[in-house]
């Protein structure tokens, strides 16, 4: 029996590290297409993504699948599984009921439609042609509102869809969360506003140098710790972190000439995924266990990095000096405490990615209600821009004059991931909290950051998050850490405390 | 009948497009590994690679793809079939047969360590470390050997491996034109030898920056037609050109800070072979003729492009002052008719890539009497750095101080491409016969050269080589174009006219 076991175990752990290869594989034709692939390329390049990926679907729901989980499921089985094994068999049945329930030919379907969508995005969001890109947008949106079927409907039909990204998610507690975030922030929100004090922001719009923007994300990735070794930095239309393997975590940033903030936080932002994704413990290299443990704890680590540690005085003390050097004659006149104040400027505004991260939110919310609108209360996809115009309106007092800047501006609705969105706003939650036990644990953490002594944080996270990958879930690590559930409010304290002082409230 | 047999052309068509995504997905895995992996992520990179082309070997060697090259070997079906079906029934039956013989676990197992063994030959290469590299490139061979054994010993075991890259050709075949080339060759090389002509080349060992060689390259790839909307021009340690598919033809360079002529080449080398693929019938994308017809074929245009046009004196007359332009400190007092006589130096070297084009074959005919000795003659790999600097001895009276320089400067063993050498002369000689030809039904060819207008000449490439990709074997081709065989007086024809006027003999 003991054989047999071992046996079976080894047959899985190959089979899961095939599909693997599979993902490694397709995350390179993924990363490739939205790198620098040729344009005449990409019509076959989809189907090659198609084809790879109903493989790797077609091996998650293979009989040999099906029956090693079987065998692992019979309880004398079971219990010669230790807590690793069964964590990475639990990763492995989830994909498979997942998968189980879409007919392979479907999915195909669905795979070419996405990478066709997402390269379609791409011209029409330069272009702000809404029409162009909204054959596309239907279908995937027909697509999943078929594959929810196939998934099964929980509490309401986008339910489902919240559940993919964070597991247990449901709309229930989301409006609640978002309820309580609102009755913080839109009076803080507001306050701001009516305020007098004005963050001076003009020096930030000169020209900066491209060349020199990629130097500074460079040198700010390597302070925080990334392993160029173990990954690279390059330009696309909507920055993003892929994990191809864990010695191969690859970011991409994108450089504004006339903004200098834009991509030093996208760097910041992708970097922070990254440093999750490179730290994951070597020993679940290769298994279902080496990758994020959710889209809300991964949205932690970006947004820890981006917002908590890269917009905070500290940060700026240290490092402001140093962004002169890249950019001496633009900055020249520019002292710490302006520049502080100017990345941390509150302000309505169009675009998610270039949001502060007070209103950041609301950006969020507006996401949050046009996908519940979309499956559960029937919104058309060619209404879409229209809706979009008026929440922005509505949430913020501001319009975009294009769709380029409105609806067509995130990537993630192109390659289907509804439900993404309110992992943003979870990852605030997650890191607020995270970071209040930080400090507690590391109470000289403000002097470490303005001594440029980032390591103990890379070393703390890694302790406390990384190295885990999906070995814990997401409710397991916050309790863990911080001795509770998620709980919004230490977001709103950060928030408060922070701009409160900014806007001498 | 009828229907069964479109279905069964369409199950074909749909079986092989599977197989070319797979090898699309792979060579991006192996461009990307050679361009700009991160380090720490090649070792699970080439367990992906492993598994890949198992999977796409295994398809290859399926039951469906026998039963259907079964179906279709049937009199009655084959005669439904057009020439073009046919063809591509022969190539993948060539496919199916050649692989059926290898069992697939070895088979898995020699792509695992080929795609380490080329990362290894990397860093052996830089630190010039023939011992390290030994053990891989020890069972790289013994692989092979295990494998002639499979595929069936031709005449000699060596007669196996040559046929794979060219098709019907023979140990006895290379023997004897390689003795009619030398016959012709070594009086001409030892006449230059003895020359008391020295073209001046001390103004080409400059500092040459490389961004400015980079544009320079990418310059003359527009100038030759490259599309750069199917295709991109990046750097590895050995230049490259791999068709990921129709619309996504990728080449590499290598830029040399002090010698301005290496990326020069390299570029035209690289973009010749890249024309080719690039205007391959877009009727035949997607099938298993869209590609090179043969090795040596493709050596045959890239060679053209490098050599017979670009080492021309018409093709300096026109490109030089643009030279000068993206250099023009380092060529200021040089003019054209010098440039053009030290970029056709010929001089015994080291180092294949960057040797001239008469003294190429030399470099050929020792890796050719190498391989022959390895597979026929029992050389053992161990004393290969011993027999490689005897061979440079004895023919070219150099040799190399490290291996670096001598045995592991190519890339082609590391990867097992034993029996590709041979190509790159059988190349020289289609291209020169081509060339006879060319000047027949281009009379003013040398005024278009002259004029930079180039696009004639790929045209005229396109229309008698490119189009056809694998549509006809390369014997029809040369016979079809040129109206005889391949015939080597044709390349010692042009290479004695060509260098006794340089070097007024």
């Amino acid at each position: 029996m003991a054989v047999q076991h071992s046996q079976q175990w080894e047959q899985f752990d190959r089979l899961v590290r095939k599909i693997m290869s599979y993902y490694e594989a397709i995350g390179l034709l993924h990363w490739d297409l939205r790198t620098g692939a040729p344009r005449k390329g990409t019509e076959i390049r989809s189907e090659t993504i198609g084809v790879l990926s109903t493989e790797a679907f077609k091996l998650q729901i293979s009989e040999e699948m099906g029956q090693l989980l079987s065998f692992f499921a019979e309880p004398e089985q079971a219990e010669q599984l230790d807590d690793r094994k069964r964590r990475m068999i639990a990763e492995v049945r989830k994909m498979y009921d997942q998968s189980k329930s879409i007919p392979p030919e479907r999915f195909q379907e669905y795979s070419i439609l996405a990478a066709q969508s997402e390269t379609k995005w791409e011209e029409a969001k330069k272009n702000s042609d809404f029409e162009g890109f909204e054959p596309y947008l239907t279908k995937i949106v027909a697509f999943k509102q078929e594959f929810i079927e196939y998934w099964g409907v929980k509490d309401t039909r986008y339910d489902t869809l919240l559940d993919m990204y964070e597991p247990d998610l449901t709309v229930e507690k989301v409006d609640a969360i978002f309820e309580r975030l609102k009755a913080r922030l839109v009076p803080l929100v507001h306050a701001i506003q009516e305020s007098s004090f004005k963050p001076e922001t003009a020096f930030l719009k000169q020209l900066f140098p491209k060349e020199q923007q990629e130097k500074f994300s460079l040198f700010l990735l390597e302070q925080m710790g990334y392993d160029f070794e173990a990954g690279r930095l390059d330009e696309s239309v909507h920055p993003f972190a892929t994990g191809l393997n864990p010695g191969d975590v690859r970011i991409t940033t994108m450089y504004l000439p006339d903004d200098v903030l834009s991509a030093v936080f996208s760097s910041l932002h992708e970097g922070g995924h990254a440093l999750y994704e490179q730290n994951i413990d070597k020993t679940l290299a290769g298994t279902p266990l080496s990758g994020g443990t959710s889209m809300g704890i991964h949205e932690s680590q970006s947004r820890l990095w981006e917002n908590m540690i890269g917009r905070s005085r500290p940060f700026w003390r240290r490092y402001f000096a140093d962004l002169q050097q890249y950019f001496p004659e633009q900055l020249k006149e520019v002292d710490v405490e302006q520049f502080y104040l100017a990345a941390n400027k509150v302000e309505n505004s169009l675009i998610r990615i270039e949001a502060d991260e007070l209103t950041y939110n609301l950006h969020i919310i507006i996401r949050y209600e046009i996908e519940k609108m979309l499956f559960n209360e029937g919104l058309a996809v060619k209404d879409l821009p229209e809706t979009w115009n008026a929440k922005y309106k509505e949430y913020l007092g501001i319009m975009p004059t294009n769709d380029g800047m409105g609806v067509l501006q995130d990537v993630h609705w192109s390659g289907g991931d509804f439900g993404y969105f309110a992992s943003y706003s979870l990852g605030n939650m997650y890191a607020a909290q995270m970071l209040h036990t930080m400090r507690k644990e590391l109470p000289n953490l403000d002097q470490l950051i303005e001594e440029g002594n980032l390591a103990p944080i890379k070393e703390w996270l890694t302790d406390k998050v990384y190295k885990y990958g999906k070995s814990e879930k997401p409710s397991e690590i916050i309790v863990r850490i911080t001795g509770e559930e998620l709980n919004p409010d230490y977001l709103a304290d950060y928030l408060e405390e922070k701009y409160k002082e900014i806007y001498k409230l």
